[in-house]
C-alpha cells in the first residue's frame, strides 16, 4: 500500500477506506454463543474479540504479532511555559526507551509486544503555534508518511502512542479546533503543571485558535497548524492500519486527539480503532465523549508513551484465550438454559 | 494459623487483625518517585503496587505465587425459580473447570496463576432461605473453615471467586441485609433471567429479609441465614489471607457480598482487599459504593468463577514490571522537573 504524498491523496484515501469483515465478526459471535458461559457474560471481552475478528478478517482472530509504535516529537510552543519539563527531556526519554528503562519497555515485555520508537526530527521542533502554523504542508506530510510506513503490514494489532514535551498543549488545541470549547475545556495539567501553568496553557491554546481561525474548519489544516510531528505520524499510522486490515489501540489523550481529524472527516474512519485507556489528563473524557468511544481501561494513568495501549493488550490476550480455549456446552456436557 | 471453630472465635479473630506494613509501603512510594515518569503518572498501577507492598510486607512486592480459588455451592432458593439454569449446572461447571474448559482456566493460564476449584457439598444445597435459615451454624463454620484453610499461607496474592446457580439471589439478599434497600435495590438478572424472573428474585429476597428479620442485625447471622456455602468460604479465605499477610482480589458481585460482613463488623477489615472488576450484575455498583471501593476493571463481565479477579492479575503484573524494571531519573540521565 503506497503512502499518501499530499493532502489531496489523504482525502482520497479517506474516501475509499476498506470495510471490516462482517462474516468473520459473525463467526466470532456465533462461537461465543456456544461457549460454556451465560450469553454475553464475558462482556467487553466478547465485544473486543468480535472487533478483532472483523478487522483482522479472521473468524479466529489472533495476536501473534503485536507492535507498539511510539512516535516522538518536539514542540515550539514549549517556549510559552506550558510544561514542567524542558524540551530536552523528549530526546532523553527516547534514549531511555532505547535502553529499556521506561515504563513502556516493561509493559511491552509483560504483554509480549514488539516496541519500536520513532523520533521525528527532535532537533527541529515545530513552530510555536501562537506565532505561526506548527508545520508546513511538506512537514506534515513527511511525518504522516513516516507513521504510515511504520505499521508492519502483517501485524495482528498495532498500539500507537507518543512522547513529546508540550504535546498535551498541541493535542488540546487540536481537540478544541475539532470539537469547540477553547482552552478552558481542553487544557489539563499534562506532566503536572501548577495552577499558573494551567492558566498559561489555556491562554496559549486560545491564542493558537484565534491565530489560525481562518483555516481550522478543515481538520487536516488544524492538525498542521496546531498539532505536531508525532501526532501527524499517529494519524498516518491509523490510516495505514485501516488499509492493511490491522486493528489499532490508541493510547491516551494526545494519541486520541492525533487521530481525531480522521473521525471528523469521516464518521466511520476509526471503526478499526479502540481507545485503550481513559487518561487522567483532563480533556480525554470529553474527547472520548465527542468520539462516542468507551475506553477499555480507566486506571488514572497519564504517562503517554503507549503505556495504556500496551496494558490493554493484556485484556485482548485474555479475551482471545477464552475464545480459543473454552469448551462449548456440547463438548463439556453442560446444560444450556432451562 | 489456626482456623476459627465458632462465631465467637471469628469475632475474636476480627478484633485482632494484623495491620499492613507502612514502612514497606513507604519504600514502594519512595522508589516510584525516582522512576523515569512524571510523578504519579502511572496512576492506579502505583497505588496497587504500594498496596501489594503494604500487605505483603515487602518493599519490593512480588507475584511469584498467585492462587485463584473458586468455591462452588448449591442453593435451595433455586426452587423459587430465580435462575435461568438448573442447579445441576453447578456440578457440571465444576467438572468443566477440572477439565480445563471454562473461562477461568484460560484466564489463569494467561496470567500465570494456579487454579484450585473447591466444591462444597454440591449434593446438599442450602435450605431455601424463604423457608428457613440457609445454613445452621455448624454448616456455616464448616464452609468458612474450608475457605480459611484453602488460601496457601505463602501465596503472594489470592484471587477469590465462586460458582453456584442461584447465588446472585443469596448475595443480593445478604447485601440487602447489610446495607438496606430490599430486593428492588439489589436483585439483578444474574445469568440472564427475564423480567418475570427478576420480579420473582426481588420478591424472594424480600421474603427472606422478612423471614429472618430478627437476626439480620448481626452480619454473621445474616450470612448464615441468607448466604451460601461458597460465600461463607470466601469470607473465611478473606480473613485467613489477612492473617497470613496475603493481598486479596475479590471477583464480582457474589464474592464482594460474601466478604462484606467483615467490613460491616470492622471498617478496616478489607483493607488488604481490592475489588478486581465491577460486575454488570445490577447490585455490584451499589455494593462497591457502600464499601467505598473502586474496582480495577470495568468490562461488563458478569460470569463469576473468579474471571474478573484473574484478569486483574494482568494489571498487577504490569504494575510490578514497571516498578521493578524502570530506570530512575539518575540512572537514565533524564532531567527532572524544570
Amino acid at each position: 500500500m503506497r503512502s499518501v504524498t499530499s493532502l489531496g491523496e489523504l482525502r482520497a484515501a479517506l474516501a475509499r477506506l476498506p470495510e471490516g469483515d462482517a462474516e468473520a465478526e459473525a463467526a466470532v459471535i456465533a462461537r461465543q454463543a456456544r461457549l460454556t458461559k451465560p450469553q454475553g457474560s464475558l462482556g467487553r471481552l466478547e465485544e473486543l474479540t468480535a472487533w478483532l475478528g472483523r478487522w483482522q478478517r479472521r473468524a479466529i482472530p489472533r495476536l501473534d504479532s503485536v507492535h507498539v509504535l511510539v512516535f516522538a516529537g518536539n514542540h515550539g510552543v514549549v517556549a510559552q511555559g506550558v510544561s514542567g519539563y524542558p524540551a530536552s527531556v523528549t530526546a532523553q526519554m527516547v534514549a531511555n526507551f532505547e535502553r529499556g528503562g521506561a515504563a513502556i519497555n516493561q509493559l511491552c515485555k509483560t504483554v509480549h509486544a514488539a516496541l519500536r520508537v520513532i523520533p521525528l526530527e527532535l532537533d527541529a521542533p515545530t513552530i510555536d503555534f501562537t506565532t505561526g502554523p506548527a508545520m508546513c504542508e511538506a512537514q506534515f506530510i513527511d511525518s504522516l508518511t513516516i507513521g504510515f510506513d511504520a505499521a508492519p503490514p502483517d501485524a495482528d494489532l498495532v498500539c500507537l502512542g507518543e512522547m513529546g514535551i508540550g504535546n498535551t498543549t498541541a493535542a488540546a488545541a487540536l481537540a478544541a479546533s475539532l470539537f469547540g470549547g477553547g482552552g478552558a475545556r481542553w487544557a489539563g495539567r499534562g506532566t503536572g503543571v501548577d495552577d499558573a501553568g494551567l492558566t498559561r496553557k489555556r491562554d496559549v491554546i486560545d491564542a493558537g485558535l484565534e491565530r489560525h481561525k481562518d483555516r481550522l474548519a478543515d481538520p487536516l489544516q488544524a492538525a498542521m497548524a496546531l498539532g505536531g510531528r508525532e501526532l501527524a505520524a499517529i494519524l498516518g499510522a491509523t490510516l495505514s492500519a485501516r488499509q492493511h486490515g490491522i486493528p489499532v489501540l490508541l493510547d491516551g489523550f494526545a494519541s486520541t486527539a492525533a487521530a481525531a481529524p480522521l473521525a471528523v472527516l469521516r464518521a466511520d474512519a476509526l471503526d478499526h480503532v479502540r481507545i485503550a485507556h481513559c487518561s487522567a489528563e483532563a480533556g480525554h473524557r470529553a474527547l472520548l465523549a465527542e468520539l462516542g468511544a468507551r475506553p477499555i481501561l480507566d486506571l488514572d494513568m497519564r504517562l503517554g508513551e503507549a503505556s495504556g495501549a500496551a496494558l490493554a493488550v493484556a485484556v485482548l490476550r485474555a479475551a482471545l484465550a477464552c475464545h480459543h480455549g473454552m469448551a462449548t456446552f456440547e463438548e463439556a456436557g453442560v446444560d444450556e438454559r432451562a
